[in-house]
């Protein structure tokens, strides 16, 4: 392979790459898109041990960052040129957990030259499991796909590329390995409190698992992996992992008493220190869902991330179905959400320009606005803080998590006062983005007030460059004809005049 | 009527009382209760204007306070030896609003001699319903029952006595009188200002209250019935109050010019100052609702409280209704939930002489089993959080926003760390004892923490008077068979042991 992709290969419209940030390790792959399948091209991995760094208080040292850094500088020079909608970087448990995520994520987005979303444990769970799907053959047959992390542990359960439960534990080889092996000591007292704490984790999810139903056990990434090579050294795999072969490695890993003198035929030197911990995990999720053996996969996080890429070329973004069933779940007025939603484009199609919006503020606003009532289904007072409280805390599958959070402070600032600290979490640029596209979703609001379509007027939005004035035009005399929206528009000058914004109708 | 109740009164076991601390007039009735029946005895109403007191920044003033604790120490003498079980205070909007509300309340319960519940503003309108459903025949037809009160304006829809629709909006003619009249001028601009701002509130619920359908509309309390009264002194209300009614009013007030000139035959001086906005309220409610008439209801909250309290002595706590709504709504695992409140009783009713716990205590407790996880429904990270966000801030029918706060803290204390400053909102009986609920509760999830009936053991709970232990005894060699249950209880023993509580196990 080549250590580098070429000019010719960068000006390739078909390259696609996927990073996975991971607890443990960071892997890159670089791919080339033919028609629907992916060949991959490049495959990189470099154990960075993010989960490591973290102190107890979440925070993640200067060290564990620059150990990151340098690797993603070796990355960048395969993706920098790559055109932002056909890569996506990604994060998973450790930078979940870490309270100084931020530092970390500005410097690798000026590294990588691209976007790093961290995403929840269960759409990693699913991205795994489309990994997986994607790579290995059976389809028919309804898996249970698991992936031991550094920092976590995802289930999946589903029947070709359809998932039907998605769980994630925070419970990894790495934290694990922090939390009972501390000094690389073995001990049958060690290895069984590392064994029992995972089984108490397991206890959150076993049942909805089981009743969820499976057939085949399928381990994807580095711990399963070393544990299959491992066995296979061992003559030990013919079959898939087993409790048996478990069970025979933790006699002879508590036998050898210390990580340092560890020797196994076929674990790579780098994963010889988490291999105790990462057995004791696996070994409690056997023990849990009662495996009798398990296949090893070579999809992945990475392959799942080419793969959803993919689908959102075709316009099958797995977003809208999650936006769909949250409609469905938190009971909307589907009528008003689609009348809202239609304005609130038309709206944003007549100042996006001049605004400087883009595509992905437009898919952002219409979500927005399909949601924007779902906090009523806790209560009608104060439900945009309810609907904001939702879409921050639940899992939405194919949304990183600021995806959730920029759609959480839409739903926040549909209603009533613009909170003065809104956007003060986002980076200058997207803050002067959301709060523009909040605009907009008030009056595609205010404008459906009355939820009656005969009673729209046609208008025309006019907005300033500077981003601080939007006129919005009625026909001469419909609103001194609806004086109800007419002070409906008057309080909302006021809302929107404490911002310093200026909102005039005629 | 007597000026008090005179003791052989007070030892008469059917004597039953509500009082209702409305944002305009606090209300007392007192009754007897004979079999279903309730024959007031007494009644009494004063003009408190608690809501005139709110100031911008929803502080109570103490002249405010004054004026309350004054009115309540008049009600008292009729109240103060009841049992308490056999009497409801109540407050409503105003309360709801005062961030120092707690101040009041306290000075308040000590004047009674009784409890004081703030409800939230669905169940006052489900009171309110079912005040107008006991006392006003005409059952077959779908009712809406709305009441303009001094600081919210409530509106049921339902049918005998089952509503099938509850909203309640922040305006009342308290709170617009302070708005949109401030200096008792009443000019066209003024109303018209007034009624606009009560359009653009209905907004928010007209549209499903017409879809939820009603035949008869009827007010009851204070504003309706002033108004009322006023057509009635005018000629016009043989047939209830009508729109014309009330045009004819608006341009009668407007005319006058300023309330101190208003003399309207049938209108009490203490209600003259709020007549304009009461006005101006109610013909929005009857333009939005497009009602050809209302009649006026004598039934209001506190006759509803009276049949709320009759309907608990008859075990048809509403409250029950309402935790079985909630475990559907989140989608509970009922079979788990019904496994973990009959655990949390068995528990209970084992410690709860020793540790001086009562009836409404082994309520609450069997409730927070049933609904401890509801908060599974928007994420599983967390979801003793999610459970308790949702617990605080719903409409619960029936319960008291301090029953909500009790439950809401009890969900989040069932599993992971106790958060330190759980129950420092509680006042200091209160906290001892929700600590000992939620120890009983994560006492008793932790025995099913497995979900399997047939591993439970048989166990005894003993109690220290001080509090500050807890003995679990299991049939000896148990545990040793159990590794899994026991490191769980050791877990618990450490989190435990960090509030200075001490479980011990054996």
């Amino acid at each position: 392979m080549t250590d580098s992709i070429s000019r010719s290969e960068h000006n390739d419209q078909s390259l696609i790459a996927a990073i996975d940030l991971g607890s443990n390790s960071f892997h890159m792959i670089v791919a080339r898109q033919e028609g629907d399948e992916i060949r991959p091209i490049e495959r990189l991995g470099e154990k960075v041990q993010l989960a490591a760094g973290l102190d107890d208080h979440g925070v993640l040292s200067s060290d564990a960052m620059d150990r990151g850094l340098a690797c993603l500088s070796r990355f960048a020079q395969y993706v920098r040129g790559l055109p932002a909608h056909r890569i996506r970087v990604v994060g998973t448990n450790a930078l979940r957990m870490a309270t100084n995520a931020e530092e970390f994520l500005s410097a690798a987005e000026k590294v990588l030259g691209h976007a790093v979303d961290v995403i929840a444990g269960r759409e990693e769970a699913r991205l795994i499991f489309q990994g997986v799907a994607h790579t290995m053959a059976g389809q028919d047959e309804a898996r249970l796909v698991i992936d031991v992390g550094g920092g976590s542990t995802e289930f999946a359960i589903g029947k070709g590329f359809n998932t039907t439960l998605l769980e994630s534990l925070h419970m990894g080889c790495v934290v694990y390995t922090k939390r009972f092996f501390p000094q690389g000591v073995i001990s049958a007292q060690n290895f069984q409190a590392a064994y029992y704490a995972a089984r108490l984790e397991l206890l959150n999810i076993i049942e909805g698992c089981q009743q969820s139903g499976w057939s085949v056990a399928i381990g994807s990434s580095g711990t399963v992996k070393s544990i299959a090579f491992v066995l296979q050294g061992l003559g030990m795999t013919r079959s898939g992992i087993t409790l048996e072969g478990l069970e025979h490695l933790r006699r002879q890993v508590i036998a050898v008493g210390s990580v340092d003198k560890l020797n196994l035929s076929g674990l790579k030197p780098d994963r010889v220190g988490i291999f105790p911990a990462g057995l004791a995990i696996l070994m409690a999720v056997f023990e849990a869902f009662q495996i009798p053996k398990m296949a090893y996969s070579d999809g992945a996080l990475r392959e799942g991330l080419l793969y959803d890429m993919l689908g959102r070329f075709h316009h099958v973004d797995v977003r809208n179905r999650t936006v769909q069933a949250l409609m469905r779940r938190y009971h909307v007025d589907t009528k008003h959400a689609k009348r809202v939603s239609k304005h609130a484009l038309k709206c944003f199609d007549q100042v996006d320009k001049v605004w400087l919006l883009e595509q992905e503020d437009r898919q952002l606003l219409e979500w927005a606005a399909q949601l924007h009532e779902i906090g009523l289904d806790i209560s009608h007072a104060q439900f945009h803080k309810h609907g904001a409280y939702i879409l921050k805390h639940a899992d939405l599958l194919g949304f990183s998590q600021d995806d959730q959070l920029r759609l959480a402070m839409l739903v926040r600032c549909h209603r009533r006062a613009l909170p003065e600290d809104a956007f003060v979490d986002f980076v200058p640029g997207i803050a002067t983005r959301m709060f523009k596209l909040a605009i907009l979703l008030r009056i595609a609001i205010l404008l459906n007030h009355v939820r009656d379509d005969e009673l729209l007027p046609e208008y025309r939005l006019d907005a300033t460059t500077s981003g601080t004035a939007l006129s919005l035009s009625l026909r001469a005399g419909w609103l001194s004809e609806h004086p109800l929206t007419q002070a409906d528009f008057e309080q909302e000058q006021a809302y929107l005049a404490k911002t310093g914004f200026s909102f005039s109708v005629q």
